[in-house]
């Protein structure tokens, strides 16, 4: 048993939390402050930031690019795309680096390591034919264009695959996608060109085999994006999460990934290292609130005393302290898992169950702490908030993430209990 | 004991839940729709509604009105200004009506019951002189203006009055005021015309005689809205949440309300029962969020079952329910205390200690089982949340209320304490 | 609305309180001591204390007896049996004197006022034949004799009363019961003469007419106390909680109460006011807990101050007093309605969720504050743990009563689901 | 990064689990029955059952006997007492050990590992002289005596150590030893020959140097076991926890340990891995509710299904499954920080803080999941509740250790304001 990160490992967190410090932090609050000028002043608040070009090419030229990259899939995408040490980071590697990246909001953009576009590249990665590598994936990879995932529906429970409506159906040489989606994420940006949209093609097949995935060209005629959601509030420029309609796209059938019916294959791969990606930053995300929530207890002074020693609050911090800690450890130990077993489903389903709650806690305790600034964009942590409340609900809701752990840890129980009843049956005859 | 509320109070809770059926319901989500259209269009956002106009006509007259005057307090108000039956209610009747127009955003302000009107109105109705009162109390029990309260400030914790910077120094016949305030609710009304300044107008004072109120008109020179803010994403148009400046503004010492030095003892008056408002409609917002989930739960179906019928979602429902329940008896319990008693200082602490609180989980509860819709603004969640989690630090965050609970319930057993010690000490001698 | 007394409830509580602090507290602590110590020493820890007998007597001369009798229902009996006003008392008057008897443990008895006697001698009063009232219930008024119930079973879940495996099998003019039952309270007690036994006495009616209830003395052939259980290691002397088995226990038809099949509609009735003043003695355990933790930390000094001013304890018993506040009330309501509207079904299960549950917290916190002397027999608290934590168990686990409450809520959605789900197919046609 | 045990680990871990099952387990539950019995009737309940004997001589056959020796710190006691391979284990293997352990009661008696003899011994190992080392520590390792730690005392806040009021006042040749203990685990056993006394021997010294350890024999005179005390109605035999006077207790100054003074830099020493074990225990005792939860909610039927199936159960389990992963991870990352680093008191603190409290909830949402049956003596959970309850007060209570986490993690920011404040004040002038 060893917690130390890999030599690797410890070198690009540092490397990232240097850039982060000395390139990202001095222009972010400032980033983020114009979108939300040009949003209340009517001029276009997705208007592409040039820095955030400039901090991207930077990030590329020191190699901390597409660190994501997964080892044993990158290909020579690795080395061709600029990725420090020219090979993918294996989960457990990449978790640290995620975290470093999760304390700010930009830097996963700056450094091509934001979902959906990692998610979607790790799909073309494995599932992709060599058209489809070429044509989205190189382009994704330099960072030249961005991609979205057109998979929850408004009209149903999307918790449940079984729901979706959306179709994706074959005719000859063409497949005809119709349905409504929303939440995609990354629509808002001007250079998102293709979404991977996941639809019924085969509605009478087992419910495994029922779905296609499909890339779909953002400019194909028939997509239309209705509009761009909030989340509590939050806008989420750059990238913003979208809702949208797709009537009669028809589209060549070598457009599927992989093949018809296919998507929940797809799918399951893509989840398992996005969550825990999505929980790594989550983990970053709750450092930032609670060192804010610590600066500013020390700092404010109510009651003749600097807020730290009034009532509860140091028993909150450190209970925040532990709660990011464990939830560390929890997902570490997930991406392990991942890495040493080559599928960790129901160690996933827990930290996406545990991770964003515990965030979503501590945020709200660091936004107590802070007054009414909290409430305000002066800080950082109502849109901290909204990213780990999202995330609650985002792949997969709390609910339905404790019940697959539930379900994995009662099997052997459900097992011997029915082969007690079926023995007493015996005995009873 | 009886808990049934007064035949008057029935009466007229039922008669705004009917107004709020009849007239609010069906056109407020388009309401705040057109609002948020306007605001991501470059319009103006704060331009008011003409539909909101005709809805506090119909209102007044209906007797709806102005529904908040206080029993005893009201003068001849409650008649000329058309509340139905002619005199104020007391704290115990007026609840269960502030809990209705809890339910919906608009209908306080509909009814002109909305804060910080109702706390201004109170304030001016109690403390001032029949010329502040004629200027401002008549147009705003008219609602033909609107007013703001500028207390908190940015720089300081505000928790803590003795924190307060700005100044209201006296000058010969003026008093000059100068500060930074935020939390200025309903500054961004365009019918915002008058505001309640509090700052330090003898820093030798007593602390409780530290501070004086001033009624400063909005359009005097110096004062100057600097921006409004959001709370966790949310504007709250049409009223709004300001940041304003006021630099050497002077105003005639006649616009110091009661007199210099008494802003404490107003500020205790005006909060008593402007937070057992609050914490009604606060019930109020929690019920439509619960009514909500039981609906979505009920129809939307999930792995073959309604929603509701999925792991703990009952338990949460029923949670919800009984948090609501006691949550309403405790605070009709602290409004018939103060009727009864005069005074209900603790009580009031211990509800906004534990209503918001309550409403926050409520309405989280309700967002989780709406999934992605819950987060959008297509259902009024968010911005309930947003409502809630606000009310954990307006009018004095959580901490300092619970700390007012305490110190009230250790008082005796401190004495007690201190006597046995003291008695010890003489039998050490 | 209001919340005062009546001016006898506020008399008796007075009186009931006086009478505690007169004669029971000097005592109660020594009481128990030697309980515990006969207990460690071998000798008979179930013996009758003489000290509780002359307690019994002086609270019927003063009239503090039987209080709990429910007016209306009570017959010649508060009078001949000495409860003060010679008449019952609504729910709502008793729900403060059972508070006021729940801050000690032998209070309940020694004013004739503990469960299960009056839940039984209620149903007798209610349903039991002229001569099943001479023959138990004077003497249980009396005081002379005490009983158990004996409902639930170890070998089933017996939270579904479906479960129910006990029979009491009608053969001519007896009923012959068979059956093992546990957590029977009162069996201890060297005077427990009778039981009220229930079990299935027609397998094939109704599952609300299957079962039946019996009064079965405890010395009748076939009855026999296995032994006396702990809980969470409390013996609970001086009435204890029995295991006990039934075999072919022959009983003449006549001790059938209110005749076959009646047993559900019995428990139903039995069950409402019972739970009340379970939830009324728990709300004072609570305070007497909270009573204990504010001394405690008013009087130890840790690191230089007294530990009510260490960390979050002033939280923690402010949260602690606002719960108990609310529970107060939330059971006022529902004994109020019981009164006024003659059922309060869901009320009541409202407040067995939440009680126990809360008392069970608040007395955790208390034990907390006094350190290792709070686990110890010291102070009351471990006692006290252990009768909250019982009833979350008993009378029903609390996940039972939140569905309860769940079902009630839930209903009118279900119905307009299912009218929708109607209409909607008959568009479709 | 590596989460797998080492091969040592992993293979004591299998042999102590195959230990339990196979010779523990089936005559556990009896000798806890037995002592029950003999305590009911009056015989002497801390009679040593022949069985636990047995039990050890085939511990120490096997090798698995003072698993707990600290690596290098062992000299050449583990191959001398049995330790399978002759050498001691680091805290980090021997985590999963202690771990599987503590799923019973027994076991940590059985391989000589139980609190407070282990760090009783390891106080020997590294700070006793060769002539206490020969007394007391020989025949500890070789389980022929037993001991106890007298530490807490009854009449202060035992949490803040320099409240000690016992003393150890040194005169010439001899100490000698007053106070009044309690909590002392262990002195309930026959063969509880020795002590670790802690007092005051120079009031005067820093408060690191004020205090002394000194060994006492249990039978010198003065010495008296007061009572033995029950923890939430645990009389924990056949350890228990003793109430213990020392009233002029004289004995050779030789009997200190490494000097007068230093007791506060061993107690440091002392608990650090002490902690450790402890909350590995706690993690087994959880592992053994949550597996006695799923068994029993498997099998268990009510309202037609498994209660497994019902309401919040599944997610409840799930719950649990992810509070003891997490905290299992946190514990072995303080082990393994202590190994790599030679100290981890935050770490330590952040697990006895955390660990206790979640075993306490995961116990108790078992003991509900078994109904009556959970809190009487037919399960394990009542005990197994005492024990994790009263470790949230042993060694330490919660609250102490959340100051440890806060205090260390808010210096940097303290120091940072401090330094903001001195360079404000320089500007100033």
């Amino acid at each position: 048993m060893d917690f130390s990160p890999s030599p690797r490992a410890a070198e690009l967190t540092a490397a990232v939390r240097e850039f982060i410090d000395a390139h990202i932090a001095p222009v972010e609050s400032d980033i983020h402050a114009d979108i939300a000028r040009r949003r209340l002043s009517g001029q276009d608040p997705w208007a592409v930031d040039p820095r955030v070009g400039e901090l991207q090419a930077l990030a590329r030229e020191q190699g901390l690019w597409n660190l994501f990259l997964p080892a044993g899939h990158e290909g020579p995408y690795a080395e061709r795309y600029g990725t420090r040490g020219g090979t993918g980071l294996s989960n457990t590697d990449y978790a640290p680096v995620a975290e470093e990246m999760g304390r700010s909001f930009l830097a996963p953009l700056v450094f091509n390591c934001n979902a959906p576009d990692t998610g979607n590249m790790e799909v073309l990665l494995k599932y992709g034919s060599q058209e489809q590598k070429d044509r989205w994936l190189d382009p994704l990879l330099a960072g030249e264009i961005r991609s979205a995932f057109l998979m929850t529906e408004p009209a149903v429970a999307s918790s449940d695959a079984s729901n979706m409506a959306a179709t994706a159906r074959i005719e000859g040489d063409e497949v005809v996608l119709d349905g409504r989606k929303w939440w995609s994420t990354g629509v808002g940006h001007p250079d998102c060109r293709v979404g991977i949209f996941m639809g019924v093609s085969d509605p009478d097949a087992h419910r495994y085999l029922r779905h296609s995935m499909v890339l779909v060209p953002m400019d194909a005629p028939g997509v239309t994006v209705e509009r761009m959601l909030t989340a509590q509030g939050v806008h989420d420029e750059p990238l913003g999460h979208g809702e949208v309609t797709l009537t009669g796209v028809r589209l060549p059938v070598t457009n599927i990934i992989a093949g018809p019916g296919r998507a929940a294959e797809i799918a399951q791969g893509r989840l398992g290292p996005g969550r825990i990606h999505h929980c790594m930053r989550l983990i970053g995300l709750a450092e930032m609130a609670l060192d804010l929530a610590c600066r500013r207890a020390s700092e404010r002074v109510a009651f003749g005393k600097p807020i730290v020693n009034l009532g509860g609050n140091r028993e909150r911090l450190a209970g925040a302290r532990i709660a990011i800690d464990q939830a560390r450890l929890l997902v570490q130990h997930a991406a392990w898992k991942l890495d040493t077993e080559g599928q960790a489903a129901v160690e996933v389903s827990a930290i996406k169950a545990a991770v964003p709650k515990m965030a979503q806690e501590v945020i709200d305790m660091s936004l107590q702490l802070h007054g009414g600034g909290g409430m305000s964009d002066d800080f950082p942590l109502a849109g901290a908030y909204a990213t780990a409340r999202s995330l609650r609900l985002a792949d997969g809701p709390d609910e339905v993430h404790l019940a697959v752990v539930a379900r994995a840890m009662l099997a052997p129980y459900r097992d011997a209990a029915a082969a007690r009843t079926t023995a007493d049956a015996g005995a009873d005859r």
